[in-house]
């Protein structure tokens, strides 16, 4: 099996990136060595995921520092067009807003860039260990030689460990636990089928591809004895937002009595949020709908809803799988314990 | 409002369908005036829907009488050809059969071919009936100033008259009752974002399209007030087999309390089927998931999960509009009145 390596850190010269807009067809990569360089591989999601863009938003200030020097107003405004490649990729800002107070408590120039390259390996290193966790933590949960459901990307590709939700059933399929995994074409942007389905393929893990149409058929079939996704932001009492499609996987697994978990790392749980009403939904652009790339299917100026994610009552959710813990209900209380040792 | 005819029959020499694989971007139509070009609209999918195959099946035995003769040899053998086409459309071999039955009752070649087209003619008048009626029972049903949501194409195009959902949307509309319509893209052959959304664009009623990976999204958001979708097979139970993904839609909807509606007319309905375990699903290519046309977005040889239809349990079902009457629960007494009719 071939490890999967969607960012690799060269400390003193810049990083080099997996071209995910090239996948599954050309594992394509980029060597990126300016900020501009940096930025434009995030605007065309040439790396995405949270944990990843937090990860090359870190390598970005270190970039930064090694192109255009160290001085504050200088990597402030790196900082600055970092973070407004992608306004919404929360880990990105925070993690470049660490880099840079990270940067200003060092001394001396060649102190700053030292500082700002080994913030981003340790970061990288913390990624990982949190991913490894949360597969050993999780895999237990997954039925002994059965299959299950999961939906969008949250592999290797979305972390740069070894995924979340992705890399609990991976950790499960290595244990020689699980036998199978089903994954969704995950509409619009299809990273499912893109994405999952590459890793799954370069795990040499046995899996199916389904239309997102087909997962309450197939859960309703037997065939999954449970279903699991990544979140993208976790209320105080569990509720849960994750790309747009988990509600319904969530609501059909519950009427047959299969299992739903959700793997998160700490960082993905927001307690600002009291519950699932109170975290905004990103709407994305309408052309995402209704076409993939530059083919189109539906007449021109079709008005379409696009929500980027859609919220997960808690009451659906079996479990949560963080690095530290595997939480169950009531979320309130198993929720409000978790954040409070972070 | 131009209105959408998807066939026309041209008595004494072929019929006109309407292009649907050419559709939204071009209206193109073509002239079949031989059995093998009936043939090879139906398998290329240039006419679909079960309803319109069966109309186009009856107008496929005509020009048989017209192009080869009339004996039974080559009535028979034209039958044949035509059921051939698509072996699990059942009104296709269903009506076919009944004109075969109509020409050998009739004495002479011309009148044979007469009753052929007269045949067809009547069959299309019943569609457009039948159609009517569900229209003017279903629209009281739907809410009032409120919006809709509807899944794959039940319009014109895959009845030949207004259609059945969306015949009843349509209705609605007309009367200044419905407000608005959504439509699914209804992966993975898109009949929504293709279809529906060209259909409603030329009823000039207001629509937005989704993901079918929104639609949960959109019914927990209350920006629904019912979802409405056709069916392909209704059991004596109540228990519907429609295009896949119905039955998440009314699993959701009725998490919501939001009413789920089908529309079929009485030859849906299978009294031979108690309940929806007993109904064959079809299994579809692999090649259909993971791209559309000649696009492809999944690594080549990925294993699909595909099947045609899914089974939503009658319980999730508010009442089926068929065009004789709206039935409600207990569908076991109320489907067997309705078919007892016919």
């Amino acid at each position: 099996m071939d490890e999967i390596e969607p960012l690799r850190i060269m400390p003193g010269t810049g990083i080099e990136v997996l071209d995910q807009t090239a996948l599954p067809f050309e594992e394509r990569r980029v060597v990126l060595a300016t900020v501009e360089e940096v930025c434009e591989a995030i605007r065309a999601l040439r790396v995405r995921g949270a944990p990843l863009l937090g990860l090359t938003g870190a390598c970005g200030m270190a970039i930064a520092a090694q192109e255009r020097g160290t001085d504050d107003g200088t990597l402030e405004l790196a900082a600055n067009e970092l973070i407004s490649t992608r306004p919404t990729a929360t880990d990105l800002g925070a993690v470049v807003l660490r880099a840079l107070t990270t940067a200003r408590s060092a001394a001396g120039s060649d102190a700053r860039r030292d500082a700002l390259w080994d913030f981003a390996l340790d970061y990288a290193r913390a990624r990982q260990d949190e991913d490894r966790s949360m597969g050993e933590l999780g895999a237990p949960l997954l039925p002994v030689g059965g299959a299950v459901l999961t939906h969008c990307n949250t592999g290797a590709l979305a972390t740069g460990g070894i995924g979340s939700a992705l890399g609990v059933i991976r950790t499960a399929w290595q244990q020689g636990r699980l036998a199978h995994c089903y994954a969704t074409e995950t509409r619009p942007l299809l990273q499912g089928a893109r994405l999952t389905m590459w890793e799954l393929d370069r795990l040499r893990m046995p899996a199916t591809l389904l239309p997102d149409t087909a997962a309450a058929s197939l859960i309703a079939s037997g065939r999954v004895g449970a279903v699991i996704t990544g979140a993208d932001r976790i209320a105080a009492n569990g509720d849960t937002a994750n790309k747009v499609g988990t509600y319904a996987l969530a609501a059909v697994a519950a009427r047959h009595d299969i299992p739903f978990f959700i793997a998160a790392p700490t960082s993905t749980f927001d307690p600002s949020c009291p519950d699932g009403a109170t975290i905004p939904i990103e709407f994305r652009p309408e052309a995402e709908v209704g076409g993939f790339g530059e083919q189109r299917w539906s007449p021109a100026g079709a008005a379409a809803y696009n929500p980027a994610f859609d919220v997960t009552p808690a009451a659906l959710i079996t479990a949560i799988i963080s690095e530290q813990a595997v939480l169950r209900p009531p979320y309130g209380a198993s929720v409000s314990r978790l954040v409070s040792k972070r």
